[in-house]
């Protein structure tokens, strides 16, 4: 697999190697990050996102944190991390994956409590290693499960960007076209641009087109074209959150997708990790949809593209219908319609 | 009404006044333009675009030559007037309408042969403004068809540019907001940004907004989201081509849009003159779809926004298949399924 890691450990375990992701696609640029507030940087200012991957970032952050300090008691390394904690908390209040992964390395400190200042430094790289090689495993197994539903050469079209950028391997809607492109199954891949912000033509025609695979940008309004066409097989896409009735949040514009594919006859497939699907969400009209800033869509490529003083509407997200969705793909295997009763097998 | 005329002869009838709309929405330039060259400089490179506004730069252009010409004889002012039509036409090859106008320039120039320098150059000041005057009244008419389908406070959703910018008055599919306007109706506008070219950002929210119509744009891949919060009650769009069985090219775009309509029954209604008919395309698969430069994705806002080296697939028009057509609106009325049947009546 070639795909890229948004964010691992160098060799000698002291710093973290992270591209950033702001320079993209013009500038491929690795950062050495020594410093948990390096990291703190990097997440506040998007050099890494998608919510795996800045989990894993974090994790990396706090382990810096006790690598590189510069005490001689246990107690005095566990202040020292708990105050670089709280600070990286602060990075991105919003991202969930965050908390969660600062939430478990505190857990594994709680563990070595007893054990000596090096013993703790090495648990926690144990553990921070442990967050991205899960995370590497969790899109393995969703880029097996979708791959058993596709066949070579066929044309997917996806949106946004749920690839390796997103998370630490091959990321959940990419995951089965890496997957296929390892056994040879030669893909056509069209990538939504994804306004306003361009995750599809900045990030996941990228790292398509880098680890080697077959990519075309197409704009947004462009999916209804190329399915008419014949083009397009199948749809695939990753999500924000998940219902517990199978609606999907994910990246605006996926809703449109979905109603085209139905419409052509297309499958569409939802790929994400079972911890994406809220059961205390019951229906897709119970998610809190995000408006974004104005100006992403009136000055978003360093010059203006609408009039000063005119109005945009600019949600970040939306709901697909769980009627217009025809699998959902995660690590423990495919689940169809009826969603309700399906999904729910999935957490007995 | 309030809209903006892209090309026009000033009150001395000496230079064409027109806005540069490669400027739009940063800078309102407006050119005046004295000889045919500078009408040909602009037809060139865009500064005036849409079909119906090319037809009456051009017109306006062969009257400035014999209107500036220095010449003695009426056979001298003939050759100069061909020399300079011919040079015209080069401008946008593609163009029908500029060889639409320039014909009729030069049959009206046939007509008058007999009379003098001072006469024949008053008939083609006459000629090319009744080509400016019947476009407005073409628009009107639309605009009032249209406008009966209408309710004040409805929301309306257009794609791309076919407004005052792209003809000489109210446009077509935003003719029948200018006259709601005017009426008071108080509509609440959005305007996909239409990529690659954002003639809906661009050009669409600036004339609705310069006429004071509510407007506000949105990305291409926001059309579901507003269609599914319930605020879009009509979809108004232009056409470059209308076949004989109502399946009409338009804008790479329009046929997402048309078909998100259906699913969320919304009436989606495409409006043109009846000239952009064409009896002799039976189906929408005889519209042949311009490629264009690829480069209008990946690099189309003075930075990169996708990857150098990788693909991109770049149609300028789609075609809407005409079950997705609620009606057609002309200026001769307005006309409802079954096309083929319907359309042929236009003709009778």
């Amino acid at each position: 697999m070639k795909t890229i890691v948004p964010a691992y450990l160098n060799e000698t375990k002291d710093k973290v190697v992270m591209i950033d992701q702001t320079l993209l696609p013009c500038d491929e640029v690795f950062l050495e990050l020594f410093k948990m507030e390096d990291i703190w940087e990097a997440i506040k200012m998007l050099r890494v996102r998608g919510a795996p991957a800045i989990g894993c970032a974090a994790g990396f952050g706090a382990y810096l944190s006790v690598k590189h300090a510069n005490v001689t008691t246990v107690a005095q390394l566990r202040a020292k991390f708990e105050k670089d904690r709280d600070y990286l908390a602060t990075s991105r209040p919003t991202a969930v994956n965050l908390f969660w992964a600062l939430n478990r390395m505190t857990d594994r400190f709680d563990k070595e409590m007893d054990k000596s200042i090096e013993q703790i430094v090495a648990a926690l790289l144990e553990e921070s290693e442990e967050i991205l090689a899960e995370d590497q495993r969790m899109g393995q197994a969703i880029g097996e499960h979708g791959l058993s539903l596709l066949k070579p050469g066929m044309g997917l079209l996806t949106h946004c960007n749920a690839g390796g950028l997103a998370t630490s391997g091959v990321g959940t809607a990419l995951a089965p076209m890496y997957c296929g492109d390892d056994k040879g199954f030669k893909f056509k891949i069209f990538a939504d641009e994804t306004r306003p912000l361009l995750q599809g033509s900045r990030l996941t025609a990228y790292e398509l087109d880098k680890a080697g695979l077959d990519v075309t940008v197409i704009c947004d309004g462009m999916a209804s074209i190329v399915m008419k066409k014949g083009m397009i097989d199948a749809v695939l896409v990753g999500c924000d959150r998940v219902a517990a009735n199978g609606d999907a949040a994910n990246k605006i514009g996926t809703s449109g997708v979905a109603i085209l594919a139905k419409e052509y006859g297309i499958p569409m497939y939802v790929l994400g990790p079972t911890s994406t699907i809220d059961m205390n969400t019951a229906t897709g009209d119970d998610i809190e949809i995000e408006l974004r800033d104005e100006e992403e869509i009136g000055n978003g490529f360093g010059r203006r593209t609408a009039p000063i003083g005119v109005k945009a509407f600019n949600p970040a997200f939306d709901v697909t219908d769980a009627k217009y969705i025809t699998a959902l793909i995660t690590e423990k295997g495919i689940v169809y319609p009826p969603y309700k009763e399906n999904i729910a097998k999935l957490f007995e």
